[in-house]
């Protein structure tokens, strides 16, 4: 009997080309569909719920395939994790219905983007956080985080060579909060278009740094001018933390 | 004018066989010596605080050149920074005198080791903390912790192919803290034997588990048995924390 297993997935994307199978590449797809040939005795396409780029990081994405293994859907992951490296870990395994996919309508996913504010670059730090030398304006970001909640076009904060149909998306929040010397930034939505979360981070920076004022944000928006955004922060400050799905 | 040149030095150990140079082989002193030899033009000798073993990270450690360099002192980590990886960075440079030893009477080292503690594996901590899947109790290991204050031979705490020729060390402060799903061990001496402190953090986690009593301490120390301490922790969760120096 064909079953389809639900994984939930973290990883450190240091090492990885992102996400997505590329022949010839290391990507956390290409590695985890090796596994779980391994594993189930077969060639299985995997879905994953989020294409992570190059260097992102993820604590909980989530992926789907069908097998005819008699493992029991709940000890997959115990057997997956025997057969990945250690820069990927499945957290849990279930089964779900045969039509469930992990990127369906109604589904809810976070990212965070981690900067710390330093005098001096730390070394052990690198791969998971963007640094700045300087102190930013926290109370000023999260004021300015607040202007992207809602459903808005958010051309001006899509990278060029995106394939996207629409520009509109929700967001269900954003918020930005200070961790000891850290700075984290928190959205929430329906999805994101390419490069967003990280140009929504930069933009919070700008803020944070003097260089644009919270109340700028609505005009950046409405402008569907990527230029008036601010720049791109790096992949290793991002996270994806997980996903929740309706019901 | 010759010039003794004091770094404090900043290292993520993951990808270094130690500080302690040696031919053809990937060390923090030996890319460190490069690094000094073309910025001052010259082939010299460092001396540095702390050898820390293979994967061990630093936030301070510490280290003294000699040179007739016109780089004025204080300005010194700016120009090393721009040669060195994204792994090693220097925090900052000044003058001492010709005869300062990084490792002179009287210094006080402190280290601390972490331990995470989740029902999963999780990738993006994996090189800064060592994983355990258990609860531990933390208020018992600070306990334990108290009995390696002071003067003690801790021969039971030192691996074996030790060249130490005396095993008493001096414990000025030994500590267990919990931050957030963190155990935290800090230690600070005078100086420390072969692997003493992964040891110390073995020793004080089996306390964590309930497998060894706070108080059984002191009977481990007397007795001087290697085996009757705990297992020596990965060096990962270790980081050499800095230096004091009196005066």
């Amino acid at each position: 009997m064909k079953k389809r297993i639900r994984l939930i997935i973290s990883y450190d994307g240091t090492a990885y080309h992102g996400w997505q199978y590329q022949e010839g590449v290391n990507t956390v797809e290409g590695v985890l569909r090796r596994a779980v040939s391994e594993a189930t005795g077969g060639e299985t396409e995997i879905i994953g719920a989020s294409r992570t780029d190059a260097g992102v990081h993820a604590l909980g994405n989530v992926a789907v395939f069908d097998t005819n293994s008699p493992i029991p859907p709940d000890k997959m992951f115990m057997v997956l994790n025997k057969l990945l490296p250690d820069d990927i870990s499945i957290i849990s395994s279930d089964e779900v219905p045969l039509d469930w996919h992990p990127r369906k309508l109604g589904c809810r996913k976070t990212y965070e983007y981690h900067i710390y504010m330093s005098g001096v670059r730390i070394p052990v730090r690198r791969l998971y956080a963007h640094h700045t030398y300087h102190e930013l304006d926290v109370d000023e970001m999260d004021r300015a985080a607040g202007f992207f909640t809602g459903e808005h076009d958010f051309t001006a904060f899509c990278a060029a060579g995106s394939q996207a149909v629409t520009f509109t998306r929700t967001i269900y929040a954003c918020s930005v909060r200070r961790a000891g010397d850290e700075v984290i930034i928190s959205v929430t939505g329906s999805g994101f278009l390419y490069n967003m979360v990280r140009i929504i981070a930069g933009t919070l920076m700008e803020v944070g740094l003097g260089r644009k004022k919270a109340d700028d944000i609505p005009a950046i928006i409405d402008s569907l001018e990527r230029r008036n955004a601010g720049p791109t922060l790096p992949p290793e400050g991002l996270f994806l933390i997980g996903y929740e799905y309706e019901g």
